[in-house]
């Protein structure tokens, strides 16, 4: 078939509206379908696999009080990742996905676990409260970190998920500096902050934000708020884009990634699924601005990817429509009168 | 355990507080997981394999002119199943689902193909636009089948789908006598009517409701109004429910057996997962009226149980997360401080 942008579009539009079925009946399904055919060139797509990486990461901002839970509960979680017991081995086993956890920059020192894959920039960010909360030199490397993990994936789809005790702050600012919006319109309670605890977070916030511009650049914003583990998802999703490679997008965290991302190399957003409506407050607003909607809304408000891996069964079954279902002609089935 | 009321539900919140997660961040997950539990009456509930079935039945309504397909689309859909062509077979596939294909009364005579369930109560339906659609013996042997059907199934669950040309019509004037509201309120272009189609089908269907009481309960809205497929499918989930087995009720049409099924018998709702919030402009005010909310909005509005299957393995990673992930304990992770 003649890949040029107009054959290829009405041949993909002309196979999806062939399928038994009104046309446009499957909805998301359709537009996933079209969208997963067009990232890979072709009217038979494959979408059968799944690599799903947690990257892990510490914030110098959670020693300030805008979480809910210690510091340490990252690294314990890491333990708890690579014996199979969080949301997201479940979900990953559940769905068929692998799953691999990425240390990007936990507190505390190197982990020293089986099957854990090193990628430390630090050990933990420095305090964005105070001071940019890495270096351009570190941000390098966590982008191309993540760019190499996404290169080396030999899977249809990679979904990407996080875990980092202060992240709903980082994403929050970066939601603020990506959109030149105030802060305030970000916050929410993370992992269950109280009134008191959000009015701090707030506070904290907003005064973060303050040290800087209202609006910045996707690198310079991701230096002085974002995470080791945020940045290696930016550097992933690039990645996996240069290689036509789709990526699953989860929850709050996931889509500040994908706002630097956006910012960094807008030509991949053909790539992106933006899997799941976080009950994060600030994730509706940074959808919005990103022009997105998310195909779940399920409430979760956990990270880990918990959102991506459970869209990807709709993701397979989108491309297995394309590739399985009959059309009127071979089915023989009437048409619209 | 013991099983009395009060401290199921105390362990059941434990166990889904305990595991190493934000309590409440799992959203609907959680909710679900509660719910599969409940019904299995067990912490350690079983949800790993579903059968679909595929009702179909034509309508004597669809030659009043109600809908954009020939009446003939029914019975050419079901050899499309058989066959393994339609949408409802490639998401089958796909999420690991064993459908069947049931004839609750296809117009045009019994069907001789292999793999058909002939369960068929007449050659499609009287036209409720003048007469009730079915007897009251009739209505009965649908319900049977359906109850005998769905007490047959040996998965954890069961989900069912429907085909049948003007069956949004059936819905819509289910949902009209079903809550005592105009039927207009209920009325959409199923499977893609244009505004002309849209305004006869509309002038139709109130003509069709002038014929009875606004409000009926619903053992008469279902003779009056309703399809040999749609009382089956109310059928098969009061049999399903009996035997406390879970069933994914799908969109508009499966949405109105459902709404039969809770006025015949209120204590099957714990056993009801709604799946799909249907394009279908009736759907949203149903549910409302029936005071459910739908796990997926994927603007799908073409029927057959596809919403049903797309959300299954929302509902086997929801009995996951209850039987698999970790807990705080278990995993030394702290807890909120």
């Amino acid at each position: 078939m003649d890949l040029s942008a107009p054959e290829f579009e009405a041949a993909l539009q002309a196979a999806i509206d062939g399928k038994t079925k009104p046309p446009g009946s499957l909805g998301e399904i359709e537009r996933l379908a079209a969208q997963i055919a067009r990232l890979q060139r072709t009217l038979s797509p494959r979408m059968d696999t799944l690599t799903h990486y947690v990257i892990a990461a510490d914030h110098g901002l959670a020693t300030s009080g805008v979480s809910a839970y210690p510091q340490a509960v990252t690294r314990q979680m890491v333990a708890n990742f690579l014996t199979g017991g969080a949301a997201s081995n479940v979900f990953a086993r559940s769905v068929g996905a692998n799953l691999s956890v990425v240390d990007a920059g936990v507190a505390g020192g190197p982990i020293d676990q089986p099957g854990l894959i090193d990628r430390r920039i630090g050990d933990g960010t420095r305090n964005s409260l105070d001071e940019p909360a890495m270096t351009a030199a570190e941000l390098d490397r966590a982008i191309s970190a993540g760019r190499d993990l996404a290169k080396g994936v030999d899977t249809d789809a990679l979904s990407l998920g996080e875990m980092g005790i202060g992240n709903t702050s980082a994403a929050a600012l970066l939601g603020a500096k990506l959109t030149g919006q105030p802060v305030a319109e970000f916050v929410g309670r993370g992992t269950g902050l109280d009134d008191v605890g959000l009015a701090a977070k707030n506070e904290i916030l907003t005064r973060a934000a303050g040290r800087t511009p209202d609006r910045l650049d996707a690198t310079r914003a991701m230096a002085e708020y974002g995470g080791y583990e945020i940045a290696m998802m930016t550097g992933a999703m690039i990645g996996a884009a240069e290689r036509r490679r789709l990526v699953l997008v989860d929850g709050f965290i996931a889509t500040a990634a994908a706002g630097a991302a956006l910012g960094m190399a807008p030509e991949i957003r053909d790539a992106l699924i933006f899997c799941h409506r976080s009950a994060e407050r600030g994730h509706c607003r940074l959808c919005a601005a990103l022009g997105v909607q998310p195909l779940l809304d399920l409430g979760l408000s956990l990270g880990e990817g918990t959102g991506a891996l459970l869209a990807w069964p709709l993701v397979r079954s989108a491309a297995a429509m394309l590739n399985e279902m009959a059309s009127f002609e071979s089915a023989g089935v009437s048409q619209k009168e």
